[in-house]
């Protein structure tokens, strides 16, 4: 254990699940913005929104700055190159949407755990931290499905949210025992990936509140 | 009315009063996302969003940081709570939307107020101060609509900014009086309240400014 | 030339031409706030974000406070009075569609001079100076098209966002040569100014990448 950690320190690890995060952000907007007939630029600016949306608002609530894409190039470049791939061969990609999920719960499981590590080295409160958790994944998503005009889907159904809340309350539990933070980054992503692929294959949702008088 | 003042302080009743507000967005939201069929979190966080929704951006855009719910964690604790407790009596609140308009009312009062208090303490100039107050008092509601897919009513009609506006006009007036701040505070609290009530049992609306020409 | 640039100071050439910018978007936005029947503070917002938005979005992601239009009141009480001016003579307008072009590409290249000279000032690297030009440029219409419930048009259609990006290259790649800053920047928005128009009218789009496999 402790020498794949010195191979691959965690930020490593949290870096690369990051741009799989943003993979799967960026093929599903720039399909979204194909389908809607927005140009070339206009899918960029959706990829861009849906990717690194949410890490942006974060930083804005916690001023953090500069915000991170700002320096590090690779978000932009990356995003840029990846659409441009997803346009071109966009009518072969068409049955990519199964396994869009996994990535896209990769990336569910990143965002979180790099929200909940930012919120944490500005010192913020427990509830403030899966808060930022739960922004970092999923307004991306909401602010490409508002600018798409899509009702947010995240908001609707399935297990989504929740399993960014789950992931984020047992990360904050280990902080109080003696794990590694490699330990406990590693294991909060494949806790978050497992709640959110279970949620999709088994149609979990979460139960409706709502007491409903019995009809005579 | 020193006596009252001491044993009431302004900034106590404000508080109370932000979190009327903040409860009547909060049952607004709610009844909104239960009407689309949010989950849970989808509801918490629509109701987020319209409670706080104006007061973060009139943190954002003044540079004041922290922004105030991420240390006063009161905010995100009634809402759900609040939050909670409306999803699961749905079926009994159908015929809450009345009284809704006196509590809904109260926070427009309440949020201008703390609007205005905001861009006085940053030093604003008097035209700033009102738009802050305004910004303060429907972002909340702008930004639950966008999301939702509503048009957002408060845009359309209604005296809802005007309000909000006069308020602060009244407000800013009485800075060039010797009215303790106590005095200032709760007499523009209740004049919004009493010309939005108005507005509502007597639909006032705006007159509209556009010249129309005869047709012959 | 020199005595022209000491006579008009290119900072008072582009306010002037970012006033032309913002009575575009005021003007765009007012009409529309008109055909869905905001009243006349929703004709302000919708007038104030169209115009405006851009450019605090720049300023709050580059974190360069205060906001510009915070201190310089000129922006409020201009898009004020313009619009009230827009929604008195409303039904006399209808036609000015056409001529509201020319005034919306000067306000693209005056947006986005002014953006890449923000992101400038702040050190930014050539690829985020660009991103802000164009941020400043199209996210007020982006934003007021939210509001109002319209697809954004910039993201579907004509050369926009790319005459912005092309103006941005242009004048960054004379940041290496030896040419005043009045030159520079009075080159760059007349060449924004002309791509855009030949966009408008010898109807210019961005060619589609999406290979299209040939149907048998």
């Amino acid at each position: 254990m402790m020498d794949i950690s010195q191979t691959l320190p965690t930020s490593s690890i949290i870096y690369a699940l990051d741009m799989v995060g943003v993979a799967a952000c960026t093929a599903a907007a720039t399909m979204l913005a194909k389908r809607l007939q927005f140009d070339i630029f206009g899918a960029f600016f959706v990829s861009f929104l849906g990717s690194v949306g949410g890490g942006t608002l974060r930083d804005l609530l916690l001023n953090r700055h500069p915000i991170f894409w700002l320096h590090d190039l690779n978000y932009l470049y990356f995003i840029m190159v990846l659409s441009t791939i997803i346009q071109i061969f966009y009518h072969f990609l068409d049955k990519l949407d199964k396994s869009l999920r996994w990535f896209d719960a990769l990336g569910l499981a990143a965002f979180t755990v790099i929200g909940v590590q930012a919120a944490l080295s500005r010192g913020m409160s427990a509830p403030i931290v899966m808060l930022m958790g739960a922004v970092t994944a999923i307004i991306g998503g909401v602010l490409r499905d508002i600018v798409c005009r899509q009702i947010p889907l995240v908001l609707q159904k399935e297990i989504y949210i929740t399993a960014s809340l789950l992931g984020s309350v047992y990360y904050l539990l280990l902080l109080h025992t003696d794990v590694s933070e490699w330990v406990r980054s590693v294991t909060t992503l494949l806790l978050i990936f497992v709640i959110r692929m279970l949620a999709v294959y088994r149609g979990w949702n979460l139960p409706d509140l709502t007491w409903k008088p019995k009809k005579r």
